[in-house]
Formats: structure tokens, sequence, C-alpha cells
């Protein structure tokens, strides 16, 4: 089921720059809407109510503010995995390594184990479902502090990139508040 | 006046690595509490709600959630400087230089001009007041959007690091939801 309110936004202030690249600056990644944030997460704090999480995991940066809304929701915490390791993290820490096709190379992606613990439930949370290259190094670090993954949801799915294939061997429910079946021409369109 | 609930956490969970480096990582800035979020943007909204900001503005990265749920209460979008240029931004852009002595070395403080324009005014928001560089670099694009600032709130003020007479010249109320005042000998004393 698509969130309306945020396909009719996409429709708004959305930009196909080609490339399979959809700009949301304006209300997701670089100015955001608080507002249609907050909304966002209460949405898929809604569709994970019953999975039994007990953290939030994201990825900087753009990950940050959908996670946070939902973990708001859920009262959980969030946990969002750095990019490069800042002096406050310990030596030892689980890395992995995701390609960015919006970067071009790839990313280093990094937890504490004193926030990710063996026993822990793990709800990923994230702007887009693109190829799913992201997602699959926040699997790899739940996988690797002995925690369960329980649920991946995600604001903006691009169906094309062949992101959800990628991810079902997870065996988790994967939730997308909208869902873009094409961007060819430069259209957006948007699953029924 | 201090926060009560963002100050005894920081008793609680706040470590003092040393070197004036106060670790805020279960908390704020690597795992962050979504409801001790909330009541600190609820907080500083409170405190601005008098300044007429038509924007927040906050920097990449750990200071997207105080921005967030500050604006959630002022019911304004946010910004965030990026550090480095996306693709979907313009090529033409607001870029600053400002040190950062958590990471020892410069960075890059880039907006776009589609979402910081002549005529707003803006409300800038982060997690830590220390040196106040980043903050003075914040109001630097500002300045180059033609920008008005009005004002400036941080969750937790290193008084012994000097920001606020950096900031002084800028003729701006600033409000911390903390002080400290020392970090000296391991420990971590607040201001009365």
């Amino acid at each position: 089921m698509q969130m309306q309110v945020l396909k009719e936004r996409i429709e708004r202030d959305g930009r196909n720059l080609g490339g399979g690249i959809l700009k949301v600056d304006g209300f997701i990644n670089h100015q955001v809407d608080p507002l249609l944030m907050d909304a966002c997460g209460q949405e898929l704090a809604r569709r994970f109510a019953g999975v039994g999480a007990s953290r939030v995991l994201t990825a900087e940066i753009s990950g940050i503010a959908p996670a946070l809304m939902t973990a708001k929701y859920l009262n959980l915490p969030v946990v969002y995995a750095r990019k490069s390791k800042p002096v406050t993290m310990p030596d030892t820490v689980y890395l992995t390594v995701a390609p960015s096709h919006t970067r071009g190379h790839a990313v280093e992606l990094i937890i504490s184990p004193e926030y990710l613990g063996r026993g822990e439930r793990v709800l990923i949370i994230d702007d887009f479902l693109a190829s799913g290259a992201t997602i699959l190094g926040l699997a790899r670090l739940t996988q690797a502090a002995g925690a369960t993954l329980v649920g991946i949801g995600t604001l903006i799915e691009k169906i094309f990139e062949g992101g959800r294939a990628a991810l079902a061997p997870l065996g988790v429910p994967i939730e997308s508040l909208v869902c873009i079946t094409s961007m060819d021409n430069g259209q957006i369109v948007f699953a029924d």
C-alpha cells in the first residue's frame, strides 16, 4: 500500500535526474520536512509493530531522519552506522564495506559493539531501497554482532533496481512506503 | 537554565575521554534516544519560539537529530549542510571550510542555493557548542545566502572551549540545554 502523502510529495517536489537518480533533496535528503518524516516514521512503526524489534538500525546520513522518527513511535533506541570511525569509538568495531552507486565507490559501514549485541532484534530503516547494497551491509553487521534481523523498512523503493530480490534471502518482512516501477524517459511511474 | 533530563543522562551515560572529549555515543551521536531528542527539540523550540525563524540549519551528521526535532516543534523545514557534494546538488553551491578538532582536519560545509535564500531567517541548531567553529561556518553560509541569522541553539555547551565568545559578534541569542564548565581530571562539572 502506497503512502499517499509521500507519493504526492514526490510527484510535486521530486525530480528525475536520469540514470535512475531520484532527487528528493527538498524534503528528505538535504532539506528535510520534519512533519512528513514524522508521518512516515509513524506509518513504518505501525507496519512493524508486531516484529518485536529492540533496536532500529540505519546508515548515516540520509537514513537518520526516517529511522529516528520510526524509533520514536516504537520507543526504541536507533543506531546509525558510521561511514568513518570517530575518536569516541572503541578500537575494535564491526565493519563492512558496501558499494554505493550514488557515490561511485565503496563506503565503510561501522558499528560499535557497545550498541549492537547478541540477543538484539534489529529493524533496519533507510530512505531508499534501490539495489539493496547498503541494507545488505547493515544486515551483515547485524549478523556479525550476533543479533537477529526482524524487518526492513524504507521510504521509497525503486523496484527496477532489484533490491527486493537481493534482500529476499534474509527472510524478513520488507516494507516500502512508496514503490516506483520506472524512471525511464524522465518519468516517475508509481506502482498501483 | 540546565535541562535536567539531559544533564542526568550525561551524568549516567556520558564519558570523559580526556582532552576535552565528551563521549555521548550512547544517546546522541551513534546510538540515539529518540524520546530524549524529542524532548530536547521541544525545549529548544520553546526557547526560540519568538525569533521568527523560517528555516532550521544544522550540519551533518550529529546535528541532524536535535535539529529535526526542533524543526518539528517549530513546524519549519530543516536544512543540513553536507560535508561532500552529492550528485543531486547543482554545480554552484554555497561552500565554506571549518576546522574540526574532533576530526583533526578541516571539513567542507556545503548548502544548495535551492534551500537557503535571501529573506530566510535562520535558526542554527547543533549537538555541541565547543570552539564554535562549525557554527561559525554555518553562519558564514547563512550570510553568503543573503539570509538572516536569528539564533543559535545547542544541546551541550563546553564553556571552557570558548565558543560563546567566538559567536558573540554575531549578535543573536545563544541557548544551550546543558553547560559544562570543566572536564579536567576525568570529571564532568556542570554549571549551576
